[in-house]
């Protein structure tokens, strides 16, 4: 099994993004599968690009982006990627739409088609604590989220995709009072299991309510 | 215009709902379009059958759904639906469905017909905290909005749709420390105030990545 | 009975403080006492200096002293006043005083003479949120619980006060995202409920570790 | 210099108490200073008789009291300490004081002798979230600092003491959602750098309001 990794470069005027650091914490040698680490760039339209041009290089079983939002308490994969961008700030390069359809021709949603229930379960089993979003937002997470589960519909049967948010690190509130996060350490073993988890579950594709119906 | 509001009725036990009774509060003789309530049942399934019934006698122009979402802080019109129900508790029937379709030939989501942000806009200038939310879960609320939005687009061209979750009133929060509320009477005003929106904003459809392209 | 209520001034630039007004809304002639306000400067020292003289000219049974905590949920009694004074910014007239002592003759510390416990079970009984607080932190308001109080135990025998926080009006959490608040209906109504407790409570001194040792 | 190190055992049914198996991994050998450890009960009395009991025996230096406050996010030094015991829920052997003074001839309150503000900075430079706090509470943790403190201002001249609250660690929040943690790994290293901390300012004792008076 191949897997592909993926997380956004730094955002912000920022130097590091701890999410793009925790995935390359992630250790390759501890799968029975190849993993992939894809860098994608924090802009509406690009990252897709990006993402759909490693897909076709790569040719991975799996993708799974990663992706941070600040303010959560656990690791939260996410059920379902919907079809509109609505930024509150502009992404990398100074775009920022508001209510803009992603594909024309896509669906109003996707939802993941990776086994998020026991990736959940697995994490809290390890300690880590995490749970089911149902929502990735309106900016560049769901965006990638959504473009990804678009090409897979589209043009890679078999291929599987989906994304999970990461909280902050500890070290990015350290002057944000009250604010969860989990240390870097916690977050990069997280993604290990949920990785494993995705490893251990190949058919447990939760494929509700789209073109399959 | 006619507007049809719908409200649950009381859930897990409790004698009222205080969304049922805000819902109650609100007053049909501010505005120039016909007000109608229906009580729903919190059901998976009769939900949506009682909204049915009722669009189909009633006929309105719009059907705003509305129901609670303890913990929240702000008056929240939904943005999309989602064609999945996964229940943590059981509904008024003991009903508890697990990662399920709502409607096999339903769309994976189905965005709001309201003007969500000029009812967040409206909401916020007369002093009533909103905002858009992204998500409205995967329980009997989720379910209703899904449902009458399945059902306008199959079978009740112009007429519109959508929902807004409300906060827990003070008086349920009396006991729950550190959780937010609004008063009673804030929260009724809200839901005037967007009423008037949706008036206000007979053509503003925010139609996006549904089957309409 | 005469009761002596007191508010800070605006503060930070902004020209209404809504704890001021919503101690402007309490109608005194609720109660079978007479009912006296005054607003403190926010300002170390002179706030002190300002109650100090508003006790030597009324000569009240009570001092009773509002002040706000944005971010806590319901209204918070305050059941102790510290020797100490440690601004995080600086107030009114700049004034930003680090780990010192308020009045070196002091105690380390007075506790509330108000029946804090009955005004928190009356505020819930009239759907009021509240809850006894253990700190009145460190800037402004604890400094002015603390040098009444100072002055009622070196000059004032006989006299009471004490001190309660209130939250946030929801006007001022309109662009504040997922803050506490309480319309300033309930606030004022809060204060008067409290301001009942306290003439129904007239022995009812929480009197421990204070001057009594 | 001698530092003894307090932790409560396990309370309320739990088999481990978090605070005392961080304590437990502190490595005393990372310090230029003998580590003494001591398990407290968790229970009104006893608890100061233990701490007394060690203190006499021991003879320490610095006497630095650990408990946990589950819903903080992050490592507090306690600033001040209340002569008042106020259970909202009984202890382990079934007290439960209700507005009791702890001594009847102590102080109405006893300042922190720990530097709290370097061993916060301390932490926070290493990268473990903390601030200062301002209430310890009511219950056990601020009975012990009390008491500690009491006995030192008595009995113990040259002698200094504090308390120190750790939030929730990881593994207690799986199943509490949107509730903070640190991890142990992370709480147990920020004890050992508020120790060295200690070590570090013999003399910066924040004495104000205590025994001066």
């Amino acid at each position: 099994m191949k897997i592909m990794l993926t997380a956004f470069d730094p955002f912000g005027g920022e130097k590091i993004n701890p999410a793009l650091e925790a995935v390359k914490l992630v250790r390759p040698e501890l799968f029975e599968a190849e993993i992939i680490k894809v860098e994608i760039p924090t802009v509406f339209g690009k990252s897709i690009a990006t993402a759909l041009a490693a897909m076709e290089e790569h040719q991975p079983d799996v993708v799974f982006c990663i992706g941070q939002a600040g303010g959560r308490f656990d690791m939260t994969p996410e059920r379902v990627a919907i079809n509109i961008d609505d930024g509150r700030i502009p992404d990398n390069e100074g775009n920022q739409p508001v209510d803009q359809v992603i594909f024309e021709d896509g669906e109003p949603a996707y939802f993941s088609m990776l086994p998020i229930k026991a990736m959940v379960a697995a994490m809290k089993a390890e300690g880590i604590p995490a749970s089911v979003s149902n929502t990735a937002g309106t900016y560049v997470c769901n965006h990638i989220m959504y473009g990804v589960l678009y090409h897979i519909h589209k043009s890679f049967p078999g291929m599987r995709g989906g994304f999970m948010h990461v909280p902050f690190t500890t070290e990015q509130v350290l002057n944000r009072p009250n604010t969860p996060s989990l240390s870097s350490e916690q977050i990069a073993r997280g993604i290990e299991i949920a990785v494993q988890a995705i490893i251990d579950h190949p058919d447990d594709i939760f494929a509700v309510g789209g073109a399959e119906h």
